[in-house]
C-alpha cells in the first residue's frame, strides 16, 4: 500500500494534520496504537488559543466549537486574600476558548469519517523504516495482519512514548521534571466562577477550570508520587475550598467522576525533522499543563507542517519543509519558557524566599500593565 | 548629648538622610565605624535611577552630577552572536545615569561639612539602647572617649553587618546565596561601548560598565570561592574579550587598577521599624548587583523615611512613620524579585535546560515590547 503521508498517531495532532492535508488534496494514512474509543475519551487539555480557534474554524471544524465553546476574556490570578482578573482582550485583543480536547478529537474524528480518510486503529508493532530514503512503516493491524505502507513522508504525532522520535539517531534532548504533580478532578457540577482561577496557596497550587456549563475541572498540587487513593472526595473538596477560597465566594460541589495524578515535565527533543520524518506535538516536546500550551503547541506544529508539506508534495517547493524544525522550535522554546514560568510562579516549592519571589511576581503581574500584557500575550497565544 | 535623630552609618544612605532631615530643620548626628577616607573610597554601585537623580537634584546635590554623570538611554543585552539595545527612554520615558557611589558619597560629604552637621567617624562599640522607649546610642569616639547620644529616633543605615538590625528581636529573615560571584575589575581605559553590556555566555556572565569617560568597570562571573590571585590581567582581558565579543566590536584594554571578588546575595529582614528604630538600605536588605538596585533602593528607603520622620518630628503626624516598614517593603520585594530575575537570567548555572530557558527569556525580552517594557520599568526605577 502506498500513500503520500503516513501519520503515526491519531490524537488531535495527527487527525488535524490528516484533515489539513486532505483539504489540499494530499493523501495520508493514520496509524493509531489505541482504539478510537480510547483516543476519544482521553481527558487532556481544555483551553484553545485564539489562533487555534481561528485555524479550526477556517478548516471547517468550527461548527460545534462555535456553539459549545466558552469564550473567556482572561483568567483570575489568586493568592491568599487576593483574586485579580487579567483581561487578555483588554491587554492584547485576543481571548481564549474553553473546549475540551475530547471535543476537538470528536470533531476531527467525524470529519475524518465524513471524508473517508483511512485510519488503522489498534495498530501494533508500528515500525518506521528508511526515513532518510524511501520511507515506509510496518505494523500489525487490528485483525493481526502484517502490513506495510510506503510514503513520501512519515509524520510522528505519536506522543512522548511513540516510536517516531526513536527513529531519529541521537537527538539532542532537554528535560526537566518538577518536584510536584497535579491531582486532576472532574466533577458534575456547574463551574463556581466564569473563568479559570489560578491560585497560589501555602498548601500548594490549585486551579479551578471547567469543561462545560455543567462540568467542572479542578487541579490540586500534590507530590509527584501521590497515591490518588489517599484523596477522598471530602478531602478534595476541603482542599479546593481552602486553596481557592476568597471572601464572598463559594465553591460549588458535586459528584466527582474522575480523579488522576498528572506528572509535570518539560521536554524538548531536536531536530524535529530527520530526512523524510517529521515530528509534531508531544512526540517532540512536552510542557507542564500550567498555561495550557500543550495542545495549542501541537496545533501550531501541525499548521506549520501542513503548509510545508503542501508546498513540498503539491508544488515541489522544499524550502518550508527544510526550515520546519528551526521554525517550529522558535515557538516551542517560547512556550517551554512560558509554561515553565507559569509553573514556577504558581507552585509551592523551594524555600520561603522562593515563596516571596512568587508573591512579588504575582503582585507585579496584576499591577504592571507590561507584566500583565506579557502574560496575556503568551497565554492567549502568539500568531500561528 | 541630645539630638533628634541618631543615624548609625555614614555611607550614602546615612549621609543622604542626614542631609534631607537637615533641610527640614531636623537635627541629626551620624556615627560611622570607618574613617571618612575609607567610606569615600569604597567602590560600589554606579548606576542611578531616574528617580534617584531627581531626588539628588531637588535636594541641592545635583551640581557635579549634572556635569559628570553620564546619562544612558538603556542597556545592551547580549548572548553569543547577538547584541540588542533596550532603550528605556523609548520604552518607559526614563533614563539612568552613570555616576559612581564614590561620587555620590563625595557630594554628600561636602554638603555635610558645608552645613556643619555632626558626624563621628571611627566610632567603635556602637550600641543601641531602649529603642522602644527613650532611645540612646553609646559608642567610643576616635579619641577613645565613651559617649552617649540621646535621641527621639535611631536610624540604622549601617549595612548588613552593622549593629542596628541586631537591636530588633527575632526579625523575620529571607536569604538566598547564589552559586556564583562577580570578579570586579577597574581599569584606566575608555569604555568600549556607550552603554552597559549585560552578556550571557556559556563560560559565564560578563558585564561591561564604566565609571567615567576614562575609567571602565568590568565584571566576570566566577565561583563564589574564587581566588582573585588566579586572575592575571591577561586572563581577565581574554575572558572579557571572549564573553563580551561580537563581530565588528573591539574591547579596549588598559591598566587594571583594582580587582576583587563580590559575593552575590539576596537578603530581606522585616520589620524595618521597631519602636523608635528604623532601618534603611543594606541594614535591612541586600540585592545581588545585577540590575543595579542596591544604592537606589537605599535612596528610596531614605526618601520615604525623611518624609515620614519630618511629618512625625516636625508636625507630630505619625501615620507615615507607622506605615514606613510596610510601604518600604513593597519596593524592597519588587527590587528583590527584579534583581533575582536579572541575576537568574544572565548567569550560567543549573543544567542545559536552564541555559535554554535563559536564552528563550533573553530572546523574548528583545522581541516583545511588553517584556522589554517590564525590564525597562524596573531597571530605570519605579517612582519614589
Amino acid at each position: 500500500m502506498r500513500t503520500q503521508v503516513v501519520i503515526v498517531g491519531a490524537g488531535p495532532a495527527g487527525l488535524l494534520l490528516s484533515h489539513l492535508l486532505g483539504r489540499e488534496g494530499i493523501d495520508s494514512v493514520l496509524l493509531e496504537r489505541q482504539t478510537a474509543e480510547y483516543v476519544q475519551s482521553r481527558i487532556r487539555a481544555g483551553i484553545l488559543e485564539a489562533g487555534t480557534v481561528r485555524l479550526l474554524r477556517e478548516a471547517g471544524l468550527g461548527d460545534r466549537l462555535a456553539v459549545e465553546g466558552m469564550e473567556h476574556r482572561g483568567i483570575y490570578l489568586q493568592w491568599p486574600e487576593n483574586r485579580h482578573h487579567v483581561d487578555f482582550v483588554d491587554l492584547v485583543g485576543r481571548s481564549v476558548t474553553v473546549y475540551g480536547q475530547t471535543e476537538v478529537t470528536k470533531d476531527l474524528m467525524a470529519a475524518r469519517e465524513k471524508a473517508g480518510r483511512p485510519a488503522y486503529y489498534s495498530a501494533s508493532d508500528v515500525t518506521l523504516h528508511d526515513v532518510t530514503g524511501s520511507p515506509y512503516v510496518t505494523f500489525v493491524d487490528s485483525d493481526g495482519a502484517a502490513r506495510r505502507i510506503d510514503a513520501d513522508v512519515v509524520v510522528g504525532c505519536d506522543g512522548f512514548h511513540g516510536p517516531s522520535r526513536a527513529a531519529i539517531p541521537a537527538p539532542q534532548v532537554w528535560e526537566r521534571t518538577y518536584p510536584f504533580a497535579w491531582l486532576g478532578v472532574l466533577a458534575d457540577v456547574a463551574p463556581s466562577a466564569d473563568e479559570l482561577i489560578y491560585a497560589w496557596h501555602p498548601d500548594g497550587f490549585a486551579l479551578h477550570s471547567m469543561r462545560s456549563p455543567r462540568v467542572s475541572r479542578f487541579y490540586l498540587q500534590v507530590a509527584p508520587d501521590e497515591d490518588v487513593a489517599r484523596w477522598s472526595d471530602d478531602r478534595i473538596w476541603t482542599a479546593l475550598a481552602e486553596r481557592l477560597g476568597v471572601a464572598g465566594w463559594t465553591l460549588r460541589t458535586g459528584p466527582i467522576t474522575e480523579k488522576s495524578v498528572l506528572p509535570m515535565r518539560s521536554f524538548v527533543a531536536t531536530p524535529m525533522r530527520y530526512g523524510n520524518l517529521y515530528l509534531a506535538g508531544d512526540a517532540a516536546h512536552i510542557v507542564p499543563p500550567t498555561g495550557a500550551k500543550g495542545l495549542n503547541l501541537a496545533v501550531a506544529d501541525v499548521a506549520l507542517l501542513a503548509t510545508a508539506l503542501t508546498a513540498s508534495l503539491k508544488h515541489g517547493q522544499d524550502e518550508l519543509a527544510a526550515q520546519y524544525s528551526e521554525t517550529a522550535l522558535r515557538r516551542v522554546w517560547r512556550c517551554t519558557h512560558f509554561s515553565w514560568w507559569m509553573t514556577s510562579m504558581l507552585h509551592r516549592h523551594g524555600d520561603d524566599f522562593d515563596a516571596r519571589l512568587q508573591l512579588a511576581q504575582l503582585h507585579r503581574t496584576v499591577t504592571s500593565e507590561a507584566a500583565a500584557k506579557e502574560l496575556a500575550d503568551n497565554y492567549a497565544g502568539l500568531p500561528l
